[in-house]
């Protein structure tokens, strides 16, 4: 049977629709029913930075797994095109993971994400914004380009834009605003996160050069203990981002929109 | 003299510098030195969504009027890139549109545009999303299109868009969360004035139908007096956007990233 083991390895790589390792003893933590459910699936760094903004809030939630490719009427209930992260509350619901950031700041219960000092919020969105709009797009362009002259130039991009942000963060950190956590760290951090993960493996992204900004950022983010609850073993992101990084047919919305030249869903 | 005059009617129409009618009249209400100054171009449509939240609030401001091609000193410390609006408040200035409109909600003066309840303000995000990222693109795509068949194409993309949004209000309204002015309607409301003064003479776009939804918030935007303040006469948008609509090179950073396929910078 050794060809066909052979054959089997060169399958391709599917996403998963489990989480595993710790982020999945934080889904059997979260799998009672509670009134505020959140419907995310285990690969997806929109999800996962609502999941991050629940634990660092220590707000009760029930954490429901979705497979983006077979919706349950629940949450097309909330969003006909059934976009994760969803939220549930109660008989409400909404979409969209900066939306959903700013409506657990809202609540008022935990730790606040974004503080009190108007100037501080309005900088933290300006950049929030940065990363959904200069970061991200780039992420996906670099991870989704096949020819290596377009990885080269979606990987400059891409740092640049990064380095856009480092430059704007505090300048002793490690975090956006300084020693804790806070709203920009967790819009950034999936992606972080997917810079060892995923980029590495797929393109060669380098490790940070130790003792900059930029490697203290990535190190206080990587031991987070929240992000660290949200986050599954390595070879889920390997296996679930394959299909990026070969740029196969509708993988995802996202990566239709970046092979179109459109913006993000 | 007469074939002269013939050909100066000619040229090109050029954007505007200085506002005109009502809005002319606020500016001049608004000249003096004051800590909080808004940093705007009297035809632009991302700087109109804050001066209309400062008249609505009624908070002191200057407005400072910029050539968005020859952009101040004062404005390039603020944001390198000089994108308008801008405001500086104190030693402090930040920049995009959506972000200044959070600013000024958080400073708490005058009337609130998001209200207090964290799921109205979350269903206000999501919709301000939707106006940023799937209307707005879509109108420039429209003004821009030269070909007939694109331009037939773009109009109805930016329809479907516009009633995704109208379906999302208030049934009754007539604004988007009922009879009072707030956070949707003043994001909507530059691009709504627009209709009717830039894609009517240039694209043909059609009056709403009397009595509908669509046709009591256009006429509630319209009728609105915060809004009419900060309201040119009707050439300054024609002249102002002719480079649009026959989507001259370098007409500014918006249109060169619609050409393009990029999202807006």
């Amino acid at each position: 049977m050794a060809s066909t083991d052979e054959a089997a390895k060169k399958e391709k790589k599917l996403y998963h629709t489990k989480a595993t390792g710790a982020a999945l003893a934080t889904v059997k933590k979260h799998s009672k029913d509670d009134s505020l459910k959140l419907y995310g699936s285990c690969f997806c760094p929109f999800v996962q930075r609502v999941w991050i903004s629940l634990e660092l809030k220590q707000i009760p939630y029930q954490y429901i797994e979705v497979d983006p490719y077979e919706k349950p009427e629940s949450l097309l209930k909330i969003n006909p095109r059934g976009l994760i992260p969803a939220l549930k509350h109660g008989d409400w619901g909404c979409y969209e993971s900066t939306v959903l950031m700013e409506y657990l700041e809202d609540l008022g219960q935990g730790i606040s994400l974004l503080g009190t000092d108007p100037k501080t919020k309005a900088n933290c969105r300006l950049w929030s914004d940065h990363i959904n709009r200069s970061i991200i797009p780039n992420f996906y362009k670099y991870i989704q380009a096949q020819e290596a002259d377009k990885q080269a130039e979606a990987a400059v991009e891409f740092k640049n834009q990064i380095m856009k942000l480092v430059d704007a963060a505090d300048a002793t950190g490690p975090f956006f605003l300084g020693k804790d956590i806070s709203f920009v760290d967790v819009q950034f951090a999936p992606w972080i996160l997917r810079l060892n993960r995923v980029l590495k493996p797929y393109r060669g992204w380098p490790d940070p050069e130790p003792g900059t900004r930029w490697a203290n950022w990535v190190e206080a983010i990587e031991g987070n203990e929240f992000v660290k609850a949200t986050t599954s073993t390595d070879e889920l992101y390997l296996d679930s981002y394959e299909r990026y990084a070969e740029n196969r047919p509708n993988t995802s919305q996202v990566a239709n929109a970046i092979n179109e030249g459109r913006g993000l869903p």
